[in-house]
């Protein structure tokens, strides 16, 4: 039996899993990204998470059919350039030749938020549509395309939801643009305002939380702890991000008409069910089609669904060329 | 050799062509939309637009292989409903067999926006493209897509680009939704902010041209001639109108990554080339992929585009189906 590598290449962690034909998950691991260093760095951690994932699976790397990347940045060739989020990856690097030396096995890289998109369609929630919008709310808010059952990737950067204006001279986002989603949904970005708004006075146990986890940035679980706890101004950034989420998320449907949206990312698995519900209703005041709103459905493969994503790219070379 | 008939039917005009199989126009005709009456005083003056145009190709419309109908509303099976625009048509109205009956030919109904986008693509600007969007600025806003080749319509009312939000809280649009770009850009929002400013004290000639013109709206010619006398609030609103289409093309372009945007509709038209070239300068601090901006035309076929579009309908039964 084929059994296929995924690894998932996120801003703080790398996920990897082992796969059989079913797709079932026989052995996982996941190392926290580098922080600091270069591509080699990372590659190097994305080989060890490999390396444990195989391990749990009891197989070895080099008897896998193959392993999938699904990584940030734009990628061409098996190479990953100007993935901004990952320490010193402004250039080009050759993640799939290096790792394919490293591991004995062939690899193939494509976008993290298009593999988790087609992880969903395929295996998860958006099994019953042949069109989707998936959303990815974490660090950045990524969007993933399928139009009649095929991937939508138009000239290689579309899904970028994140940047879509949901406000004209709204938020500065943190790739310097105004009036972006992100801006206001993105993890990054609510970290921002959040400390902003600290230094302005206002109350939260936000950044305590961070001390007391012994973490340097606010986490989708600090997050949750905090509107658990309920968390006055922590709260007010959530409802806000879901304003946005709301009417960029609606906009991209009025646009394009899908059946269904999945919320995938950090946030959106760890906020889970009822934040996509209150997502679907912040989009209900936008949609054109308001009589028949698309269905919102929490990714259904959770955290492991980049890696699961990342898996079936060895399976793309069996199927008819995906669009775009 | 086959022609055909072709009706674009708009808010203000009707406009019929009969083309030959190189699609060149053998004549035409328009005439102005009913303001009172129903469905059937529509459908009759439609009847009269397409009779003129064949006689002005000096053929019998009975002879003609069909006639297209791109036409506003939502369409089903040759039928029209909802079209808001049009006098007392909120119910459902059998266009095709009404007409099949009138003209003695068989007759196709699709939407007005996605045929004048076909012809785009088919016949016009968007040649050179595989992927492209039509921005048809009017009345309203209407969008259309060809994705890979292929119409893209979602499930059925994809193309809503007038109603991508692009500023939450923003202005009330005349769809009764908060911050749709074309609250900013359609033609009617316009003609109602240029009242309420107006009724604010601000000065302007769009008023007057429009009683000299014995006109009952802000028509395109108005807007033009007001921008061209240097009327100071026509230039405002005008302003303000590009930069939400600025923002919004560009949130479609994020989340697509087309090749081409094709601008058409009356003021796209009639504004043409220095206004597309402002309409992309302001997508650009919008754009994700600001290295390489997608291409931005007038449509090329001008006023006649929808109407060409409508008799292109005929020949979609010699092709393979659009997806969607």
């Amino acid at each position: 039996m084929a059994l296929h590598g995924g690894i998932d290449l996120g801003g703080t962690k790398i996920q990897a899993v082992v796969v059989d034909e079913d797709h079932s998950v026989l052995g996982s691991a996941r190392r926290p990204t580098p922080t600091s260093g270069g591509p080699a760095d990372v590659v190097k951690e994305m080989e060890v998470a490999l390396r444990d994932a195989a391990k749990a699976a009891e197989v070895e790397p080099a008897a896998l059919a193959g392993v999938g990347v699904g990584s940030p940045g734009v990628i061409g060739d098996g190479s990953v350039s100007g993935a901004g989020n990952l320490p010193g990856w402004e250039g080009t690097f050759a993640v799939a030749p290096t790792l394919e030396a490293a591991l004995g096995c062939q690899v193939r890289v494509d976008n993290d938020v298009q593999v988790a998109t087609d992880a969903e369609f395929k295996l998860g929630a958006g099994r019953i549509y042949s069109s989707l919008l998936g959303v990815f709310w974490g660090t950045g808010v990524g969007g993933g395309l399928i139009l009649d059952g095929r991937a939508w990737t138009g000239l290689g950067g579309a899904g970028e939801i994140g940047h879509m204006v949901v406000k004209m001279g709204g938020a500065r986002c943190t790739c310097g643009r105004v009036g972006c989603m992100e801006a206001y949904a993105g993890r990054a970005a609510m970290e921002r305002h959040a400390r902003k708004l600290q230094q302005e006075g206002r109350k939260t146990d936000l950044f305590k939380l961070m001390e007391q986890r012994e973490r340097t940035r606010l986490t989708s679980g600090i997050w949750t702890r905090a509107l658990d706890n309920g968390d006055e101004m922590a709260t007010d950034i959530i409802d806000r991000a879901v304003r946005a989420l709301g009417a960029g998320i609606a906009s991209a449907c009025n646009l394009l008409d899908v059946e269904g949206v999945i919320i995938g990312g950090g946030l959106g698995i760890r906020l889970g069910h009822p934040y996509a519900k209150r997502i679907a209703a912040e989009m209900l005041p936008h949609l054109f089609a308001d009589s028949r709103p698309p269905h919102v459905h929490v990714a259904a493969l959770g955290d492991l669904g980049g890696a699961i994503g990342a898996a079936l790219l060895l399976e793309r070379d069996r199927e008819p060329a995906a669009s775009g």
